[in-house]
């Protein structure tokens, strides 16, 4: 049996990705225009993201909780910013029970009108604030050009629907949940993201602020891999969600909304993969060590084999995703390959020699050929493994860091400007024109990612009009 | 603030229940057609049913994954008993992004037909097989007469869809997942079920054989309470599920589905509630133990509170899910009636004296009023309320069984039959004819719940017709 193989990386990369999430089976092309299947492999990672995400929602007071998957059309109109966004995208469903519907409804885009609906019932009193569900499941937009995990017409996601006293408490909690999604991309993914909020043609339709994590793909365009708004009292005022404060007085309450989405599986894969495939992030990974048996004879394998059963045993017993490799079907190359390209961090092997010497060869993924090898003694197994596992997440976040400062660059005019965003990120002035912004956009194609709120004060010139500008703004091609 | 009050579970059960279900907070009317809003606390419960099951199918080899919601319309018409079944209940999508669609979408009522498409692409060879995905979401079905968790257009589930090599290996699938279920509902939910196969009548649209495990309402009325079909080879022929076998023969697969939904907690809420309200099993309770805090002056508030907030702690480290009620703007009676609305297992009430003591009160929810009350060392409160814990777990299920099997007669002819289904469950012969079985629904509103595998053999007369019977099946007025 052959391995699979894929285009260079650095040859093709929409389809080195296209093919290399096909491959790794992380998701398939689904029998419904612009969806797809999370296959198992790709569900079990999007679990392991979920699973440190609702841990941290529950810690800071979060709960979860499920809202229709169909809404009223009627819902969408009664927030003006929020309709016109969404409208182009909707898929309607026009007939139920064999009849044709009175009301139209259509699969959630986005939940905010529903989560309003309900708050207004279940909102009092100033004593039932904060409210603070999140919802884990699936949305649907119907979008034109559609990429796997990037963007498809149904996604995966958890979107937070948060109800506050105060403007402060809203923006607070906004800014709390963009920590957590840094915090996240950070750790778990190792994925470096700039954090800071959306300019106004980049809001969310019907927000406020927009406050959003970018991230940066090895082909340097940028992806926005999370999103925290603040609508203020829009949504309340839309869907009638007040509350009586202390001194009795009705009042309306302050709204946020955020998520992360399957897209983030898109950014973790064009962030760490390689020629031979996935490098998935030891944290994430649903196999962080896969255990290759080698051996020519009978004699050969009982002995091998047992030391392979034991050594998966030992890991197990210690809490290390492992996999032990037991196909008889195709030879120890073919699995070095087939491990290689989904992206498991630490390969064991073993084979008499080591049985002989109590030992195994340890690969490290992040690093292919002779530089990632090692040899450690059985009995230590446990520790170098989790020790390895380790360094690989620390490295994982160190190199991807280092790529992407050494592609931010801060140009001194807009001639330098379009070079850098040709082939990197540029951190300019602007002056806050939505004008620049867009003429920018047309001539570069880069657009505004984000501004980031702990960037040092002082004053520059926009880097398109030249006029005075009191904020850098990050620029780049983004997916 | 006033405690709120139910309907007597014996005077007027429907309305006990949809009262119970909305004052609990489990869930809420959604304002779209038949659809509910889990809430916060009924999604906290099916989290933990969620849990053990999702543990207990990766222990058996399954996997999860993602298929889309929406379906091609054309899928259901592969399969013509499908089709029949689900036409009636689809909820069509005809129009994205603004355009009418060529090809009609159907919000997903099952998914059997698009993991069949999805298998017969991935599924080549014998070595591929068993292949055994779960997916956890939602389905919507278009029902006429909803009740909240029972039977609503949208509800939520897992659903398993398997595909093995042989018809063997796919029934013994099929009963794997049944006796899962079984204990689930037993070790769990303290819901003692019969398990058995469906009459042809009473089959999944397109199974060979459906087997389900039934539950006795507390109203006597019977809840299908989870399902588990085989298919044979039906689906795979209708969609191409063909393996190479180790003959290097093309064989189509055979493959099974099966599910468990939201209405396990209207289940769990109609056997052991009672005029109080809800009575959680503490296995899966969201909350174990709630703590009330006692006193009446600022001196006795310090010195409880203390208390409070070190037994809180000692519990939450020893894995018990606690809660400590410090409203202050609501009485200690007013948080009695409010947790035990909310079926929470145990009470902990400390107070003044209780300090001194260095005691404190427990309550039990399944034993109201002093029969349940007992006193204990704050030195031995995790022994004892784990223990506790235990003991209601336990209880609620003997108590369950016990009025389960109070309820269950076998009727020596038809006019005893009709006596016992007005107010029970019957277990009587059937000689097999769907003729008989449509006469008895049609006369007592009884319909066959299932007939168990494990049920003595010999031989009897049918219960409506007088003719040679060798099974004996269980009838009942259902949900």
């Amino acid at each position: 049996m052959a391995n699979k193989t894929l285009p260079g990386r650095d040859e093709d990369f929409s389809e080195w990705y296209n093919q290399l999430v096909i491959q790794s089976e992380m998701a398939d092309y689904a029998p419904v225009r612009g969806c797809m299947v999370v296959r198992p492999y790709g569900w079990a990672l999007w679990e392991n993201i979920s699973a440190w995400l609702d841990a941290e929602f529950k810690k800071t007071g979060h709960v979860n909780a499920a809202f229709p998957t169909l809404i009223p059309l009627s819902f969408f109109e009664k927030e003006k910013e929020h309709v016109e966004g969404f409208s182009p995208q909707l898929a309607v469903v026009t007939h139920g029970g064999g009849e044709e519907l009175e009301e139209k409804l259509v699969v959630r885009p986005t939940s905010e009108t529903m989560f309003g609906y309900m708050y207004s019932k279940w909102i009092k009193s100033w004593r039932d604030l904060p409210v603070l569900i999140v919802q884990w499941g699936s949305v649907l937009r119907w979008e034109l050009r559609t990429k796997l995990f990037l963007r498809t017409a149904e996604f995966y996601w958890h979107e937070g629907h948060t109800a506050h006293a105060t403007a402060e408490e809203a923006q607070e909690e906004m800014l709390r949940i963009l920590d957590i999604y840094e915090k996240f991309s950070h750790e778990e993914a190792a994925i470096p993201v700039i954090k800071g909020r959306k300019t106004d043609s980049e809001r969310f339709p019907g927000a406020q602020i927009t406050s959003s994590i970018e991230a940066m793909m090895w082909d340097r365009r940028a992806l926005q891999a999370g999103t925290s708004h603040y609508f203020g009292p829009n949504f309340a005022k839309a869907f009638d969600i007040q509350y009586l404060d202390r001194n009795n007085t009705l009042q309306y309450c302050e709204t946020t909304s955020w998520a992360i989405s399957s897209r983030m599986i898109g950014a973790i894969i064009m962030v760490h993969g390689d020629d031979q495939g996935l490098v998935l992030p030891p944290r994430l990974a649903p196999i962080q060590a896969v255990i290759v048996p080698i051996f020519r004879s009978d004699a050969e394998q009982g002995a091998v084999m047992e030391a392979a059963d034991r050594i998966f045993g030992e890991l197990k017993a210690a809490g290390v995703r492992v996999k032990l490799d037991d196909r008889d079907n195709v030879s120890p190359g073919f699995k070095f390959n087939d491990w290689e390209m989904r992206g498991v961090p630490v390969r064991i092997e073993i084979g008499p020699r080591d049985v002989e010497n109590r030992s195994a060869a340890l690969a490290r993924r992040d690093r292919p050929g002779k530089e990632g090898k090692s040899f450690v003694a059985q009995a230590n197994l446990v520790p170098e493994v989790k020790g390895l596992l380790d360094a690989i997440q620390s490295s994982l976040l160190q190199r991807a860091t280092e790529y992407r400062d050494a592609h931010i660059h801060e140009p001194a005019g807009y001639d330098e400007f379009k070079q850098i965003v040709a082939d990197g990120w540029a951190y300019a002035w602007w002056c806050g024109s939505a004008e620049c912004e867009a003429k920018i956009k047309e001539e570069t194609r880069a657009t505004t990612r984000c501004i980031p709120a702990d960037q040092p004060e002082g004053h520059g010139s926009c880097i398109y009009c030249g006029q005075p500008a009191s904020e850098r703004v990050y620029f780049a091609r983004a997916y």
